[in-house]
This record gives C-alpha cells, structure tokens and sequence, in this order.
C-alpha cells in the first residue's frame, strides 16, 4: 500500500473559493458572510476523479491524506470568527470527499488559527474533525500572521493546551503554513520552506518533547533546508550541548519525500533516518509542469523513491506505508476496520 | 591557490565587542556613545594568529575573503546614525587585519543599514570601503529589521540606488542576514537560512538582472534551502513562464560552499553548476566543534569537496579560485598588482 501523506484540496470546485471571496468581501464591507456555498457530490466527484484520483491512479499509489488548500488556510485575514467560519467549511468539504472515497482519502484538518488568538481555541474544531468526522490529523500553522511570524514559537507554553488535546486524541499535526501577506516571500518557493526550517531549529533547541514525549510532527517540503544542512544541524545541537538529534527529536519529528528532484530525494534517504520519512507528493499543489530533464512530472515523487540507489525494497515499504501507518495511529485503527468489514463473512 | 569567501571576524578582541555592548547602553540612557576602542596591532595578531590563521594553514587555504562578524551587524538596534558609527568601526578593524596580513585576508564591508530607512544611505561607506580601503565587496543584509521582515524585498527599487553603485564600483554583495530579535528564529540555525532560500526566490520572481546585467550576488550558506529543492526551484519558474533559471539568474547569482557534510556538498556540486560554486567555509563561524561521525571539524568543507566523487581537478580549481576571481574582479586586480610588486626586478 502506497500513502501519500501530503494532499491538498487545490481542484475544489468553484463555488468553495467564491465563498471565501464573498466571506472576505463581507468582511471588509462589515455585512454578514453569505450561506454556506450549496455543491454538489457531483461536483466533488469531477473535481477529484479527473485530479487527485486520476493521478493516483496514474502513478500506482493508493491512499492520500488530504485535506484543505494549505495556501488557502489564510489564517491572516479576520478575526478567530473568520477563521472559524472558513475552517468549518473547508474541513466539511474534505470529510465529503473522504466520505465519497473512502478507500482512496482520509482527513486532516485545517485549524481555525488567528494571529494573536491562543491555539486553546482550535481544540473544538479539532475534536469535532476527529471524533465526529473521522479525521486522523491536523495542520498547524507556525506563523498565523502570514509571513509577520508575530506569534510566540511552536516550542512556547502559548501552544501546549492544543498539543494536550492532540496527544489525547492521539493525532499528529503537519507543520504547514499558509499564504504570505509579505512581499518578501513568495508563499510555495520560501514562506513554505522557510517555515519547515524555522520549526525544525524551534525544536531543537526546546525540551517540548520531554513534555510531550508522544507528541508527533511531519514536518512537509523534505524538511525544507533541514536534511540539506544536516551536518550544520548536528554540530549547533552539539555547540548548544544538546542531546544527538536522534535522542532530542526524531521520535517526534518526520519528514515527508515532497522534493522535486532525484538528487534532493537521494540526500533525503541518506542522511535522515528511514523510520522518519513518510512518503508524499503534494499533488496537486505547488509545482505542476513536466520536468524537461525527466520528461515526467516534478511531483512524481514515487518515481525518485523507486530510483534512490541501493535503497532496499524494506525501506520503501516504510517510506510508503508502514511510517505513515506509526505517524497516524487513527490511520491505522480505521485500516483495519475496514478491512475488517470487508472481510468474508 | 585557495580562496575562502566566507569568513567573518569573529574572534575580535574583546574591546571591540565591549565598545559596541558600550554604544548600545548608551542609546538606551540616551546619552552619547564612548570613544572609539583602543585595540593594539598585538591584539589583533594575537586574535588572528591563534584564529583564521592557524586554521588556514591547517586547513591549506591561502586568502580569506574577510568581513565583520555577521550576526553582530544588528542593523536593528538603533538607528541609521547608530549602524553608521558601529560599521565604521566594525570595517576599520577589517581594513587593519587585512593590513597586517595582506596574503591571507581582504575585505568586505558591513553597510550602514537601518530598517525603513534608504539603502541609499550606505553609499558612502561602501565608496569609503572600497576606493580607500581597497574592500572588494560587501554584506547585504535582505531583512535590516532582524527577523521582522518589515523592509520591502531586494528586487525593489527601494534599493536600486546601491545597486547602482554596486555595479560602478565592480563590487558583488554577500546577501547575508544578521542576528535575529525575533524569538522564532533561531540566528544561525533558521534565520541565516531562510535569509538565502528568501533572496533566491525574490530573483527568480524579478527582473532586476534585465535592469543590472553586471549585479552579482552571493547566496552564503550552500544557498539555504535552494539547491536541495533545485527541482522545485526549476519547476516553479516553468510553472510562473520565467526563463529557466540558467539564463534568469545563474549569471548573477552565486552559491558558497558552507554545507557542513558531504551529502550536502555531493548534492551542491551535482545540481549548481560548477562555475555558480565559490568555495567558503565560514570558519571561526556556526558551527565550532568536530563532527563525531568523521573526526573533522563540520566546517572544514575543504575536505568534502576534495571527497565529492568525479569531481575533476579543474572544476575544484573553479570552486577553490577561478570563480571568486570572477566574481570579485577586484580581487583579481589586487592579487596580480601583488603579483607584479613582488616579481624580481
């Protein structure tokens, strides 16, 4: 089994976005949002079978853990009202497609983040996308502001109330920030990247793992400059006298394969530990042309796992399965339900 | 011959880090800042000696491009008047290392940033740097503000006026950030990084090459993020109809070699080509101790390119030399004036 632990809803049909357009129209003119947009299962099914599922398809993988347009989260505009509102409406989307196909996506939700705004708030949000949707994880955004990072750091007490309720549900967050409000970074090609760094170095210098020693982040991008610096890394952990980063973080912290090229990809399963790779590709999302060189698509990420050198065939089940299947503990209960239910009587 | 570009005067005798400690508490009494630091030729040797130079001939590297320490540019403490007095200061005992050792260092200014205010305004002490005290080129800082990212980006206009004189005087710029007051970045670890992967993606967004075909940067730290996601890179200026990125930028843009393991530099000199690598080190720097899993300092990244497999004798002769030559063409200058001073009459 194949899971790409890394998909957004980027082909939603039009009516989802034209609400949030409307929403903030609404916003600046001080009237109230408009209903709830009406879309049909029809309209999920178009969107999803001629995108996310005909690529699955396509390139033999089986299962994708989706959920809301990362860029679209737009935790910087509104209020916590706002931001409540749209996350409710996007994550019941995702659920309508999880519900629709369940064999081929299951849920992770956006949280309702605001600027300023504790993260103690998100917690009914998340409880209602777990318990009551089915969801198996969330998105945390280390920067709400959008690019002015005016919130404390993930490692500040600020956040520990939503890592209380994650470890109770059991579910793990991407670390994922949203759109830029700031002309200095471009959202896909530094805001993301630059969020997967800043997260990463935020954790090895706190002791947030020995207050959560069950608490579990995937950090998207290849971990941005993470694995490329690897060496850099280790040494500041070992000039800061902290523990190896083995010992400090990497029963918390993963990885996931969206690295659009082979040699990023080999530099990935090299030096980061296998146990802490999850497989995906973040299709459809930022990158989604045809590699000249390749003559295949960038984020046909299986296709540099398959040619990584010498990488045993073990190995890339982790990748592709059994890591996520850790990861997500929801995951794996819901697999075998199903697989449960479909079994001969 | 071996040139290192990446070196910063971090071991500085104490009376040059106590002045500044000295100006800033005299900014907050209001009152003004002391004399300037007695600091003695001894002094300086002593620091050098025991320092850069003993680690240069260990090492086998001949001449270190050499500037004030980075991360105590703090362009954000302060104002214009403030960074003014400190880079003057901060490049004069620059200019007196690179007197005493005029085989082993030349310079590279800091420039008089303040956040908001005109990069316009640190002509001067470039002009100064340059035409008086033989200084090939400078340290751009993208982010004044230190982590706040308030200044508009690089590819504005904002600072055209500096380039302008960048391009006059033949001068390249090290885009490097400084310390970081924002508690979500981690100086070396985060910001330095992000800093990078930032200023490449605002080039491939821009135009500011068509305006400046003779501007050239250097991106320190491997590049950040960049060359790890090279694909994505490629990818998203296909995807936004840019030019490919050879043609966009590489003739401008260039990449050091401060990647502190071999995978990252095995990655670096596959994906970047050969003549966009400049070789640095930036010893005494982020990173002090030696990395357990080689018995080498993680700095020493003479040794990974000397390990990188096939890499040719002439291409490390284009890391180690011939593109810094090309690069800071001023150097070139000096270094056959120096040439032709010491040949036999």
């Amino acid at each position: 089994m194949i899971i790409d632990c890394h998909g957004h809803y980027t082909t939603s049909p039009r009516e989802h976005e034209a609400w949030r357009a409307a929403q903030i129209a609404a916003l600046k003119d001080g009237t109230s949002p408009p209903p709830r947009p009406v879309i049909t299962d029809e309209q999920i099914r178009d969107s999803i079978e001629t995108g996310q599922l005909r690529i699955q398809r396509e390139r033999g993988t089986d299962l994708t853990i989706f959920s809301p347009r990362a860029a679209g989260m737009g935790h910087h505009i509104g209020d916590a009202t706002v931001s409540q509102y749209w996350s409710e409406i996007c994550n019941d989307l995702i659920h309508r497609v999880c519900t629709l196909y369940p064999a081929n996506f299951v849920g992770v939700c956006q949280l309702p983040q605001s600027p300023g705004v504790a993260p103690a708030t998100c917690i009914g949000e998340l409880e209602r996308c777990v318990n009551d949707l089915g969801f198996i994880g969330c998105n945390l955004n280390p920067d709400p502001s959008g690019g002015h990072w005016s919130d404390p750091p993930l490692t500040d007490r600020f956040w520990y109330p939503l890592y209380e309720k994650m470890v109770e549900l059991d579910v793990p967050a991407m670390i994922h920030v949203s759109g830029s409000c700031n002309p200095n970074f471009h959202a896909t090609g530094a805001h993301y990247l630059n969020g997967d760094t800043t997260a990463f170095m935020q954790f090895l210098t706190s002791d947030i793992f020995k207050d959560f020693p069950t608490l579990k982040f995937i950090i998207p991008h290849g971990g941005g400059a993470v694995p490329y610096h690897w060496g850099r890394y280790r040494g500041i952990a070992q000039d800061l006298k902290r523990p190896p980063l083995g010992e400090l973080l990497l029963k918390n912290v993963y990885f996931d394969t969206c690295v659009y090229h082979q040699a990023g990809i080999d530099l990935l399963t090299k030096v980061i530990p296998i146990e802490n790779i999850l497989f995906a590709s973040e299709m459809v999302g930022a990158v989604k042309s045809i590699d000249p060189e390749t003559g295949h698509y960038f984020d046909d990420t299986k296709r540099y796992i398959e040619a990584v050198p010498g990488l045993r065939e073990g190995d890339k089940r982790k990748i592709y399965e059994e890591n996520a299947l850790g990861v997500y503990s929801r995951l794996k209960t819901k697999l075998s339900v199903s697989k449960a239910s479909h079994a001969p009587v």
